[in-house]
């Protein structure tokens, strides 16, 4: 008690550096080394990479075996990617170093249904190596998952749920502008909604979170992306989109259970968007609908749960875990090890 | 798996018949037994008693402690009272028979502040029989202490906290309206306060378990009991409030950090509220607002969140638990044991 968590930032993309600002700024955080194999990271110093204005004196290190053995961390934070199988040796690696993980890969916040037998292989490694891995983030992770079922607590019966998050882009950064599609043509659009690796990653996985979290079957998810083309010229500070273009996306994915559609998710980003928000209704005993004006800000959402869920993975029994069966994860910010 | 939860209903005044009537239309639960002291209950059928309109075969029982030892429950549904002193022995006592226990007691819900010795005892003797203890409901238990906190999760810092629930008294029980003190004079109602036993119980244990999450210390609680005094007649289906009387109550809490004020509780419910509902401020970064417009009915919200607990207390460790360090409660009615 009464220690600083020891972490190790292993990703240094846009939300990496965005967990190095706010690791940096907390008195319960002592950052103790930083891995990214990208040629034009790897070498610089943390500080400078993550945009800070001083050296940390942290070299980011493109050997994160060799790293974790010498400066022995509590616990990997880890965000390099969405796809769980792909990152499955950088997880796998962490583990067997015997680190505590919490990541961001989307995939693996709730991995039982693509990609099980992989979730079950990094589940007996995290116990034999006696450490615990989570993934987590403002979404998948909360708003559409670990939100509406906390919700559901009070809650006599549950028949559907909706979630719903509507977001004017205009306030978040360029590659995020850029990863809705504002700016592109719809047949521009259609091509990378064609090319597959377009949109948001997570919406079956928060589906799947729920259906297992209350004991539904579910028969059939279906997921579509479209572009939400603007009817007038919209401008963020990066972007200016001429009308009849896409302002950005719209996303949604459906579950049904009974033939009835159960769980609805909507995702909505676009440059101009009248009216940001997060919401939730819940179909039962009693009808519930809960609303956060303006939505909750995706990156420092993120960064911030990552951070916060450090405590509950340290003290979590070893193993593979979901948001669904976690402790509730509170702001941590004073809290010690 | 695949097996209802075996419970005793342990108290049959209006939330307890409020949890026989859910739990007889769960599919995941049987009610196997039935407890109350009063004189007009033991002896009864306990569908009778809670007016379903069928016997259910539950002889009311006056003996806890044969009844837990012949019929072997999973769990103990109590909800006797507010102050954990008062119910101390009956706690003790399911604990001693071997059985978890899930309890709407007010003040068992963060005991720590006002009953620490008692809290350590029931912690003691739950882990030597090997059985978990939770105190829950709609408030305490969710609306102004789990769920603010679970907001938290997507901070980077909190400074301060805000729970609001306002309530239209109209739609609740009698005995609810008669609670607030609606059709009372100012001095009647200010009588009533200076005895001690009116009002909400639970603000100081939802601060402190506010406050025992984040890590905060706190160095001063304050509360205040005041009436709300209509000026214009109020009426409900049961009570007619003329001007100038309280129309229902209205209590604050605060707690001070660092000179500040960091959590602030606010409770009305009175006759004629004009808008009912239930919400949470977080200054901090982000800011975060939420609301559930009409509010969350209390003795829905608290019979629900008492059976949906059900399946994380069987499957916690042993131990007395609050709400702030339990996996999240889902709505639990399709889950089997």
């Amino acid at each position: 008690m009464g220690k600083k968590y020891r972490t190790v930032q292993f990703g240094c993309g846009p939300i990496g550096c965005y967990i190095v600002k706010f690791s940096v700024g907390r008195s319960n955080i002592e950052l103790v080394g930083a891995v990214d194999i990208a040629p034009d990271k790897a070498g610089k110093d943390l500080g400078k990479a993550a945009g800070l204005d001083k050296e940390l004196g942290i070299t980011i290190s493109d050997h994160a075996e060799a790293l974790l053995k010498s400066v022995k961390p509590d616990i990997v934070i880890h965000t390099t990617g969405s796809k769980f199988d792909v990152v499955y040796e950088q997880l796998a690696s962490i583990v067997k170093s015997g680190v505590n993980v919490v990541s961001t890969c989307e995939e693996l916040s709730f991995p039982y249904v693509k990609h099980s037998e992989l979730a079950v292989r990094l589940d007996d490694m995290a116990k034999t190596h006696n450490v615990t891995v989570l993934a987590t983030g403002i979404n998948p992770g909360f708003l559409m998952d670990a939100w509406p079922l906390f919700m559901t607590g009070v809650c006599k019966e549950v028949k559907a749920i909706r979630a719903t998050r509507i977001q004017d882009a205009c306030s978040r950064r360029i590659p995020f502008q850029q990863k809705i599609g504002a700016g592109l043509t719809a047949l521009e659009f259609q091509k990378r909604v064609d090319g597959g690796s377009f949109g948001h990653v997570g919406m079956p996985e928060s589906i799947s979170m729920i259906a297992g979290a209350l004991g539904w079957e579910i028969e059939k998810i279906s997921e579509t992306i479209e572009p939400v083309i603007t009817d007038k010229v919209v401008s963020s500070n990066y972007i200016t989109v001429p009308a009849g273009r896409a302002a950005g996306i719209r996303q949604l994915a459906c579950a049904y259970r009974g033939g009835e559609p159960v769980i609805s998710l909507e995702f909505q980003a676009y440059l101009g968007a009248p009216e940001s928000y997060d919401s939730i209704t819940i179909t039962g005993t009693p009808n519930i609908d809960v609303k956060v004006p303006g939505g909750i800000h995706g990156d420092i959402g993120t960064a911030s749960i990552v951070l916060n869920a450090i405590p509950r993975v340290v003290e979590a029994p070893a193993g593979l875990h979901t948001m669904k069966d976690m402790p509730i994860v509170v702001c941590s910010s004073d809290i010690l090890s």
